[in-house]
């Protein structure tokens, strides 16, 4: 059967070239990085090593590169450390964000009694600029946690803006940055954020690895207590073959960045035409259409099928062998809506069902001719 | 030259079946779990077929068992959501606990200022239960961690006694079983334990993956926030390979418990005999001497070599391609005493050194000769 993959967004297939690196690494190189001895010595060597390398595609420090299980745990070390160690006693963000922000801001909220203020967002689920500027005149310790690209819309953020914006008000800023590492470069030494978020599985590597960058002197610690791993950061006895298999991932991503970039935007550009031919009244959702404001893996449909058959659009699509999503990216299995499309779509639109196709290097022009060809069927 | 790998209680090398499921794993089973679709699926089906197996081992409920990356995070997360979540106001411990525990217990009385107790110890680092009893007298809520088998020492505590003890006073009790699992069958249905912490990389599986035992209706939370993974107990995108190592390893593990067990004893035995043969002034720290008392994995040995001497002991058995451990566990390469030792011995004891060498079944008795060989060289 043919079996199409256009769920990038969730989750990447892992490119051959990591797995063959990491079963390497797990054969040779068991020892623990915290022993002493010769393998423990080598283990050590391959996670620093991997550490140099990702600093280096941001311009900054390898001390300012913590490994974590996953960009979950970089956004929760993050947020609940800025509480707890920094004195921050406001969040502002946005209700736009992924749960890894959302549900610990929540948890923070409740365990802190923080304030936490979500700005304003503009049409298209647009963060509105000048509303931040707004919340951020204020006294009290702030920090904003604004993601670089929204996995279900695709929507991307000005980070230098909005940086520089929160530089001016002395306010911490922090962004997931788990949808943009790897398709864009960033340089963290002219971006003046504070803290970002990253995760493997999201560019052809492992799951359960990730990292946060952390600026250094922000005075950010622990979330996770034991052993002396990540100079402190982090205990835990390091995943060395996830580690460096993250980086053999964000290494290969890096070096073929432009090809890839191109394909891959021509590919969302081709699927966006032939949508449209499909029908006049397909809409985008968020800024997904948009090629300057949106990322070029993702794009995010709403369909003109009737409810009673839109109901049955993704089991059918399944069934044709296409893999894609709800709209709502990395959550639960559940048939709750997005929340991103319920804060962004008006109630008759929300009615309609939407679909997030998300790409990669391995999508085929072939393949979106087969998801059009099967929809074609639907509308 | 001859490779002696005797550092078992800090990492073991991974088994190769379980490196062949954990590649095969990544390149076919990419799907996200969350995701609904076919691939999502299967990868969700892996998951659960894990836990199933592994809750299996325990005789425990699929639903008790929660997946996290490590033993780190398991202890954390169970001892931060007792005192967030549970309204445990008083932590029994012991000195001799991993750093996992301890800093972690140390770190929830600075923010949550608990009292925190530490129960005496007897000879050898042994728990003094009449003392724990003494210490459990009290109406705070009160949650008791002590580890099945100290990684350093190789003590073990009677799981049974402790566990019906804490019941008959109302305290809940949290045992880091990382070194114990998979050496030891835990019949959790019998040993009316609340919580249990393991890690894969101790029993031949991958770094970075371990779980939590959660008795049904205990009420514990989740540590890190985001998505509804793990039936909200902890955020993230499942690390399946890992996952799936775990269960690989595991399994072999436990199928050929018996046979290992009897091989590796053997050769603790064989060790002991061969240390005392070397000089009667060898001295085995905590228990380790002793077979009924002590893991059979462990041997920790303070040998009668004049400090000068000494401090080059661990540099040369490096070199000479044996690969042991300072006494102090999985911690930080750095050149501190073991916090264990400390605690146990006396000043002129802790002048000589002392090693831990730690075994698997990959072990053999030629490496035993040869390690023996080294160390006459030195006494
Ligand atoms: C007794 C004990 N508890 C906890 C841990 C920590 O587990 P992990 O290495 O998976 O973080 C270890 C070893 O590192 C250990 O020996
Ligand atoms: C924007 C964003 N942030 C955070 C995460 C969570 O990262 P992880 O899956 O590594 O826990 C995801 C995806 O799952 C994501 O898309």
């Amino acid at each position: 059967m043919t079996q199409v993959y256009f769920d990038n967004a969730a989750t990447t297939p892992m490119r051959d070239e990591v797995i063959e690196k990491m079963t390497e690494v797990m054969r040779q190189y068991y020892g623990n990085a915290s022993s002493t001895h010769g393998l423990g010595r080598s283990a050590k060597s391959l996670i620093e090593t991997s550490r140099k390398t990702i600093a280096s595609f941001f311009n900054v420090h390898a001390s300012e590169i913590v490994f974590t299980a996953g960009g979950t745990e970089a956004d929760n070390l993050v947020l609940r450390s800025a509480v707890r160690d920094l004195g921050v006693t406001t969040i502002i963000t946005s209700k736009l964000e992924h749960h890894a922000v959302l549900h610990t801001v929540e948890q923070l909220q409740k365990e802190y009694n923080i304030s936490v203020k979500y700005v304003k967002l503009l049409k298209h689920g647009v963060v509105d600029l000048q509303d931040l500027e707004g919340l951020l005149q204020t006294s009290d310790q702030t920090l904003v946690s604004l993601m670089h690209i929204n996995n279900e819309i695709g929507n991307t953020l000005d980070l230098q803006k909005v940086a520089v914006l929160c530089k001016a008000h002395q306010a911490l800023f922090h962004s997931d940055t788990v949808q943009s590492v790897s398709h864009y470069q960033l340089n963290l030494q002219s971006i003046p954020v504070d803290f970002i978020a990253a995760s493997a599985h999201k560019f052809h590597g492992p799951k359960g690895v990730g990292f946060a960058f952390i600026r250094k002197g922000s005075g950010i610690k622990a979330s996770i207590f034991g052993g002396e791993q990540e100079r402190g950061y982090r205990a835990g006895t390091e995943a060395i073959h996830n580690i460096v298999g993250m980086e053999t991932a964000l290494k290969l991503s890096y070096e073929n960045l432009e090809a890839e970039r191109k394909q891959i935007s021509e590919l969302k550009a081709y699927f966006i035409e032939q949508l449209k031919n499909l029908s006049p009244d397909i809409t985008f959702n968020g800024n997904c259409e948009n090629a300057e404001n949106s990322t070029y893996t993702v794009i995010n449909v709403c369909l003109p099928i009737a409810p009673e058959k839109g109901g049955m659009l993704h089991f059918q699509l399944d069934l044709k062998g296409i893999a894609c999503s709800k709209g709502s990216a990395c959550q639960s299995g559940s048939n709750q809506n997005s929340h991103v499309l319920s804060e962004i779509l008006t109630a008759d639109y929300l009615m309609k069902p939407s679909v997030r196709f998300s790409f990669s290097r391995f999508n085929t022009q072939a393949e979106v001719d087969y998801v059009i060809s099967v929809l074609k069927d639907f509308i």
